[in-house]
């Protein structure tokens, strides 16, 4: 069963390994918005996302003998850092299949800490197919992105830290792609603050979430249309459920609100956040859930890895 | 006189308004440079840069009936949103002379702050009349960006901070301008460190600082050629004796280089930081400065303010 104690768990065992990420203010953004914000810097976490919190925890859950025969995914991107680095760590191998197309910088990174690459075709299908394969080839372990529950319980050890922190939220805001920051956000708050309310987000083009809790099933639809490469994926079955339980709502960004808000927060918090973790500041900061002046709202910034080698620069000379 | 003492009691003045700024880390800096890095986080202080110290000593030091009179500056950058904000802060009138040109992002900060903006040429000669008009008008109290020993005072509490977080470095690198935050820093750990080295960094378009030491008085030449805005000012005759005496050494760095770890720093460090902040990291980033596998070094991040709303993004569709 996925519970608090899962959680608990998870946070024990990672202590040694994860980053004890800050919890960051701001005046101004609070002037804005009419509320007091708490925004859980996962950006900073190692690996660049939260991330690694999930791919730590199943890692390091692995029996000796599970270990030795190393681990793998199939992800494009925040995941696939986490997991090799997780894995490196431990001194196990990862492998990681990546859909063909993937930038340059993403691909690094993940060869960075030292993982075996896979590239596969970039279609759900493919990606699939190539992480079976290297499954039965190796008995590696696979890992996935959000639906297991050793990730899920990771995802949740960020909930645990900002309720130390500030206890007396009445409000936490997590985008949700697959399910599983969310879920794990919500079971450990919904856990240790009944009256606390979760907000997931979805940008407006990958809204597949709302609609699944609106149908009571998972429904995988419509195709991801947006700029958040983080946020495109489907709920699973073990992530849906959980959502179902403990979710108080969901609202939709458009990309351009995101985006905005994004540049928002390089220019006030000076936090280099990716498009992915602007999507929960958006709904804030664009009013899209309700709040008073004595609302004190937590926010995870999910992630700050962007490319920047290959983009125009702030500063490059024209 | 301007020793260690001005900058203990500007410090105690500034306490309660200026923030004490973190101290960062980063693994893959330190693999990176054989080194122990520990940056001051100065683009985290308010305004987005150190330069809120030295107004904020400043405005604290006038008497009432000075304050009651305002204060004046020209400046088209960092000063002048701290000289604002330090000015609102106190409840006193600020004149901010502008160069024609400014960016609209760096005029909107200011204006926010609720200084008045006066427009002038975009020459130091149209900079100094147009302050000298309002000064005789007013009354105001020029605040000099540098040249002036409470705002160099401001300036090295930075350092006093650094030190006590971290008392055992044995460097500490800085850019220079006109080098009000190079004589605060220099002055406050040459007396609590003398055997600290302190490094300043000039960009190579802008080396009259290193010129000015070389010639043993100030050179004010070459024109400033580099993208670093924050970085273009000559040496005054109040910071050069300073740096005469306390200064280990200037090293130069090309604006292709300081740009590259600007973007180093967002990707690695996830903190916004400015073309001018990156110049003092990409000397020690591009191995300018000798260090060994012991070296303990204290790098100031002066400033995040950047102005993204007109410059492509990372993220934005393309």
């Amino acid at each position: 069963m996925f519970s608090i104690d899962t959680i608990h768990a998870a946070r024990e065992r990672i202590a040694a390994l994860a980053h004890r990420t800050p919890v960051l203010r701001s005046r101004t953004l609070d002037a804005q918005t009419g509320a007091t914000l708490f925004f859980k810097a996962e950006h900073l976490q190692r690996s660049g996302s939260f991330k690694f919190r999930g791919a730590a925890n199943a890692v390091l859950s692995l029996t000796d003998e599970q270990a030795r025969r190393g681990v793998v995914t199939h992800s494009s991107g925040n995941h696939a850092a986490a997991l090799a680095l997780a894995a490196r760590i431990r001194g196990i191998p990862a492998h990681i299949v990546i859909p063909e197309g993937t930038s340059r910088a993403k691909v690094e990174a993940v060869r960075r800490y030292g993982a075996r690459i896979i590239p596969c075709p970039p279609t759900m299908a493919g990606r699939e197919a190539a992480a079976e394969r290297v499954r039965a080839e190796t008995g590696a372990e696979l890992i996935h992105p959000y639906n297991d529950f050793r990730v899920m319980a990771g995802q949740g050890t960020a909930a645990l830290e900002l309720l130390e922190d500030v206890p007396d939220l009445d409000t936490i805001v997590v985008p949700i792609s697959g399910g599983g920051l969310a879920a794990g956000v919500a079971t450990a708050a919904w856990a240790l603050r009944p009256a606390i309310r979760i907000i997931g987000v979805e940008p407006a083009g990958a809204a597949d979430a709302l609609r699944s809790l609106q149908a009571g099933t998972i429904v995988r639809e419509p195709e991801a249309a947006t700029v958040c490469e983080g946020l495109r994926a489907f709920l699973g079955p073990l992530t849906f459920p959980v959502l179902r339980k403990h979710l108080d709502g969901i609202v939709t960004v458009a990309d351009s609100e995101t985006l905005a808000s994004m540049r928002l927060i390089w220019s006030v918090l000076k936090q280099v956040i990716e498009p992915s973790a602007a999507a929960a500041p958006a709904a804030v900061i664009g009013k899209r859930i309700p709040l008073s002046q004595t609302s004190r709202v937590g926010i995870v910034l999910t992630g700050g890895n962007l490319d920047f080698d290959t983009m125009p620069q702030p500063g490059d000379p024209a």
